[in-house]
């Protein structure tokens, strides 16, 4: 059976405290989204920012292939009318093929939050629905607090769907708002919905008349991915959640193992089997946009979802490599791993270079062997292929360095009650010059850059486009006290490229400087690469 | 009902990669367990290691209130006997009042990586259980693999329960080791095995003849709580995991979800109300001793598990607290907060400052303010309470700092191809006497901290035995980019007396230098106390 994946990480995943998405941002995810196979992808709410009226004017050239947009926002208020809300009219500019439109099931919330009447939420709910329907969108209905407002009054709870369902929705969403609900009572409220909806001679899904029913759940007691699950099993086919589970609070339903569950273990289609391969990379791919650690404990996609430590389980795992793990790793584009260090194959290293466009000329075993050293050093090049390029080009015999470090001093200090003060002075070798700078700077690394700068740009102004654009800093293995190295990656910018490098070591004005020296390399090295191949 | 806690924090939760604990945090954990009710402590594998041997004879001249401790290990060897078995040889010289022995139920597993016999593997279990058994222990049997071996041969994965029942156990623990199962499986499993424990003349639980049975699941699936919970809705009694899920791979069932689940949503009995209200604070400590960052959206004990961001969901919360959560957080010890820099009232800070015999003479309010105004800046005084100390310390009017900073100077450089060399220099004002020192170290903060003590020690010489035991750097608001901060903690000590101490600065230098001053002022600042008393 079918299920359709709806994803809100652009809209409800952004709630989540510490996450925040440009517009640039978005449009990458939702590329990567349609890739991965989702049937909906919800930018964001028109009515409440102009970052998400813009998402929605640039996604229309976007060209996916795949996934529908939608555009998320409120039934109308209470005593207007949908041609004056302009919640509404926002939702009516975004010019999506879908509209999702949430609206109250809770009498608590009708009364005490909203301060209408029951009646009059009703009508809303019918108004709003049916408007959209009018303009032939395609209307997607959140029942938010389903779960809650059915405990409370089941009557009123389901006599706001059958308003949503006459009016013409194509689906009804059942929103565990508050994330507390149990699967048991899950099934039990779907099986209920169902019943009511048959009664209304409405039936579920594509082969009948009548909207289908979704879910949509929130991880508050730990229980977001099984109740959706129990949800579907029950017979919802539309299913809400976000990549990574982002989310406010303890975060929304989790796609990543929703589908994974769903497709290996209960045997529903979702996505093609090509494309739950690629579910690591997107898990990856979705946090290093939202500048967060990968949680590396994730189901399924995190470094160490398939990772032995025990040493009996090493054993068995090298006997027989179904005895510790539940499913074939590579199914999801994860791997097995039974020794810490164990790291890429030549083959992955190849392909890389491939898709950067670089030649190898027989350099696999030396770039393999380095990118090993390094990375058992606390690198990491999945987010640096800046530093990766670099790796490969100097690995080319013939390779000439644009510029020689030669020294480096970076003294920060403070007199008396005065700012601190970084500067940074720096001794380079450019072709047969040596050029020796000083500069100050907002902080060590900050100097350290402009000091470099100073150095480099009489040869190579072309470095004067060339931008810092974004700094982080990371401590890998923080567990190891005193032994933490702090891990930086710099992204640089000239134009529309864009490129990023990676520096590691105990000490961070050292990490800083590996990356800085990467990022500053790299555009004279393809530079030079891109002459001599017009010369030859 | 009442459902026993057994917890393996300390045995399963340390195969999590990147979790280490000494012998004297297990204890410190062990401890906080006890505190928090929970029923048995799972210490280790006495066999598998020397650390875990030191860590059972010390626990027991732990005093424990209620916990009851248990040693793990395996079955018997094939083909071997109990007397001469090292592991088991190892439980009992362990002299904890419960084992826990771990069996195989698969035969996948029997067969082709113990590489025994179905029979030789059921006396293996009957016969170990025996052991135990009339060496008047409590046993727990572990049936590792249970519900893939269930599903592989099901007639033989009960034969290895009802072994294990005649020869005694008193609890039978369905393991579902690779955490693949899903929750409707585990559902009809356990009732498969009260069906066929039943047939056996065996009751489940305290009231009749036989075995409780128990659960411990894992989460490669996202659904470990949730399977637990369908477990023991279906008749377990015991329930095992970790605290904050660490463990293997994707981690153990966290039993902290699973206690404020089973207690607050579904009414069974596990620990009293007091101690349910200390589930954030136990989360958060284990997760310090381990040192590893605490989970901020974690179900009920994350630090955004009850924040509100959106506007609409800030505005009904002011009007109806329930309305977007799904309990009250202070249930579990953890608080509702609508606003980001919202933070401790000054009741807290009276009661810090009362168990660490401070006294604040009025000074709430600027204390107050000043943690305030820090923790907006990154600072966090939960883990340092050196830092607090000194802040209160610091706020008396009659205070008279030891020492005065005048410079400091930080500067790393190298030269050429050898290694980075760094040195600081600091001028420090103490009594009448200006003291300018410098020195070297790995790294600037070491060549920091060397140099601050070289000015301070010919007038403090009792400094000399104060030692800096660890440094740790986490980066606060990694989201931000350019303006993530780096916040060191420092960790003191001076023989059995600890403290730590924090810094925060976007200049890692400055961080570093912040957390250095307070942990060296610190020791001084209480001497002197300390003297002032015994004068007056």
């Amino acid at each position: 059976m079918q299920i359709l994946l709806y994803d809100t990480t652009l809209r409800d995943g952004t709630q989540r405290e510490g996450l925040s998405l440009s517009v640039e941002d978005k449009l990458k995810i939702a590329r990567e989204l349609d890739l991965l196979g989702v049937h909906y992808i919800e930018g964001g709410w028109p009515g409440s920012n102009p970052k998400d009226a813009e998402f929605f004017q640039r996604i229309r050239r976007a060209d996916l292939r795949h996934a529908r947009v939608a555009a998320f926002g409120s039934t109308r208020r209470a005593d207007a009318t949908c041609d004056t809300d302009a919640n509404i009219q926002a939702l009516v500019a975004a010019e999506t093929p879908v509209v999702t439109l949430v609206g109250k099931s809770s009498t608590l919330h009708v009364e005490q939050v909203l301060e209408t009447t029951r009646q009059e939420n009703l009508a809303m709910i019918a108004e709003s629905v049916a408007y959209f329907k009018e303009r032939g969108k395609e209307v997607v209905y959140d029942a938010e607090h389903f779960f809650d407002g059915y405990k409370l009054d089941a009557a009123y709870a389901l006599a706001t769907l059958t308003a949503a369902a006459h009016a013409g929705a194509d689906c009804l969403v059942l929103c565990d708002t508050n994330g507390g609900s149990l699967p048991h009572e899950v099934t039990e409220i779907v099986q209920a919905v169902q019943r009511r909806l048959a009664n209304e001679g409405f039936s579920n899904g594509a082969a009948g008349r009548g909207p289908t029913l979704g879910i949509h759940t929130h991880n508050d007691g730990a229980l977001a991915v099984a109740n959706a699950l129990a949800a579907v099993r029950a017979g919802c086919v539309h299913v809400q959640g976000t990549i990574n589970g982002y989310g406010e609070r303890c975060g929304n339903m989790d796609l990543i193992p929703l589908i994974a569950n769903l497709q290996l273990k209960l045997g529903y289609r979702c996505i093609t089997p090509e494309q739950l391969r690629r579910l690591t990379e997107v898990s990856h791919y979705v946090a290093a946009v939202a500048n967060l650690n990968p949680d590396t404990h994730a189901p399924f996609v995190g470094h160490s979802a398939f990772a032995h430590k025990g040493g009996i389980h090493v054993a068995a795992v090298a006997k027989v490599p179904d005895s510790y793990q539940h499913i074939d790793p590579e199914l999801v584009g994860n791997r097995m791993r039974v020794v810490v260090s164990e790291l890429s194959g030549r083959g992955n290293v190849r392909m890389r270079a491939q898709e950067l466009g670089l030649d190898l000329n027989g350099n696999e075993r030396v770039v393999l062997q380095r990118i090993k050293e390094l990375e058992n050093r606390g690198f990491q090049f999945e987010a640096a292929e800046g530093s990766f390029e670099m790796l490969v080009r100097r690995a080319a015999p013939d390779y000439e360095p644009p510029f020689e470090l030669l020294d480096f001093t970076v003294v920060v200090s403070k007199h008396g009650a005065g700012d601190i003060i970084s500067q940074a002075m720096v001794k380079l070798k450019v072709g047969n010059e040596v050029m020796h700078t000083a500069a100050e700077g907002d902080g060590p690394v900050n100097a350290l850059d402009k000091a470099i700068r100073k150095a480099l740009l009489p040869h190579y102004p072309e470095l004067a486009d060339v931008q810092l654009v974004d700094y982080k800093v990371r401590i890998v293995d923080e567990h190891l006290g005193t032994a933490a190295r702090p891990r930086v990656l710099i992204e640089s910018a000239r134009g529309e490229e864009r490129w990023s490098t990676v520096g590691c070591s105990e000490n961070i004005i050292e990490a800083s400087f590996m990356a800085l020296w990467d990022s500053l390399e790299l555009p004279l090295a393809r530079r030079r690469a891109s002459c001599n191949a017009h010369r030859s």
